[in-house]
């Protein structure tokens, strides 16, 4: 049983932010080669999903741990409120449409677990939805594993509710950050305890393909936390630049 | 009257390849800041068009000059042979689905040009349908232009015929470019001539928006012509972050 309550927040205190920092860097090159050995071989993709409360890091992470990464074989998927069409059909009928072709890393910023998170904190469906949805959700992530080669990395960024205060007052307080300002972030955030309750079940019901609960309060740990994964992710998917041999390199 | 036997495929003589090759990562570190900006204004949109023969850089130079970039605000399409959905539309049906939204830079590699190149060197097209065309791709292009604020920025890559044959054969010879190698490009090679003159029409009549030749026989001078292009246009875009008001920042 996942309790978020077990899980800091924050950096381990001996950890050197210099230091870690530094290592990052390295991380993120070492993803951008295996992206790119990915991209070339074209057997395996990459979903990596980033869920979390407002300002928890999701563009944050997607920017620092892929900006080495050719555009090319990188795509970037944000779900906000579903269109009047996306509404006229199954949750997971937008989600689909969007799952990463081979060779392709792509990242869901926020996902179809909005669909068993906002929804539900605001009751907008039933219990008994709710649990069609996570059954929909497993067989949903197993049948992108099995039939297309597909590794998921699912990444619930976990910020406190005290440091989301702080980041999302920055957005008032600084003149860089007001486009980020949202007065609807502020609404939700009256509901931290029922989004933790939705949260909690996430975690535990939507697991066969595990999620990792990354410490977000510190930027700089939340981006070496995630990187650190996703390299060790691409390392075990070990992708190989595809050879050919003398009759595939013949010329007509 | 644009003749690309006027134009060099080569950088100039005397330029320092690793003074260059600094001062491309410069000009990249600074459309990623711009780009930033872009984003988060959300007004403009930048749309960056590649074009070349086979082996000309169209993605070398996405890689290289928008990798500082966050993938967030990044696409890249890249436009292969028509599905038969697609073929059963009109040529810019494809194409017109993946204009750029405010906020965003996107990336053609290849793009509507392809139905006025490849289809005429074969002679799949009229020439009464390739002027057709051309008028379309005109009126489109300044669509996007007027009605959504898009900057279109239009690169041919010009390699000289030598300079292909080498980077082919190195698909050959490299193990680690098997995965480029495609025995068409050779096939399509041989009728370079017909291609070349398919792009002295491009360029003389679909230039409204004008076209960029770019001497593309060197990589590192191919990135860096590009990287100071598209950064004078960001600079003329100007992008602002936005700031807001007090009224505006006000949390209910």
């Amino acid at each position: 049983m996942i309790n978020l309550t077990d899980y800091s927040t924050k950096a381990p205190k001996d950890l050197k932010k210099n230091m870690t920092k530094a290592k990052f860097k390295l991380l993120a090159e070492e993803i951008a080669e295996l992206q790119h050995t990915m991209y070339a071989e074209q057997k395996h993709s990459l979903l990596v999903i980033f869920q979390g409360m407002d300002a928890s890091g999701k563009d944050g992470s997607t920017k620092n741990v892929f900006r080495q990464c050719s555009p090319i074989g990188v795509e970037v998927k944000g779900f906000k409120k579903p269109t009047e069409e996306e509404f006229a059909h199954d949750f997971l009928w937008r989600v689909h449409k969007e799952a990463p072709q081979k060779g392709m890393v792509k990242i869901f910023n926020r996902s179809h677990y909005e669909d068993i998170l906002i929804q539900r904190v605001h009751g907008w469906i039933s219990e008994e939805r709710v649990r069609q949805r996570m059954e929909s959700i497993n067989a949903f992530e197993r049948l992108l594993a099995y039939d297309n080669n597909t590794t998921i990395i699912k990444c619930y960024l976990h910020i406190s509710e005290g440091r989301q205060k702080e980041k999302l007052q920055e957005r008032i307080d600084l003149p860089e950050k007001h486009w980020k300002h949202n007065s609807g972030d502020w609404k939700e955030r009256k509901l931290w305890d029922k989004y933790m309750a939705a949260y909690h079940d996430v975690l535990n019901h939507c697991n066969d393909i595990p999620w990792h609960i990354i410490p977000a309060d510190q930027r700089w740990y939340r981006n070496y936390t995630v990187a650190k994964i996703v390299l060790k992710t691409l390392k075990e998917m070990n992708p190989q630049l595809p050879t050919k041999t003398k009759e595939e390199l013949a010329i007509e």
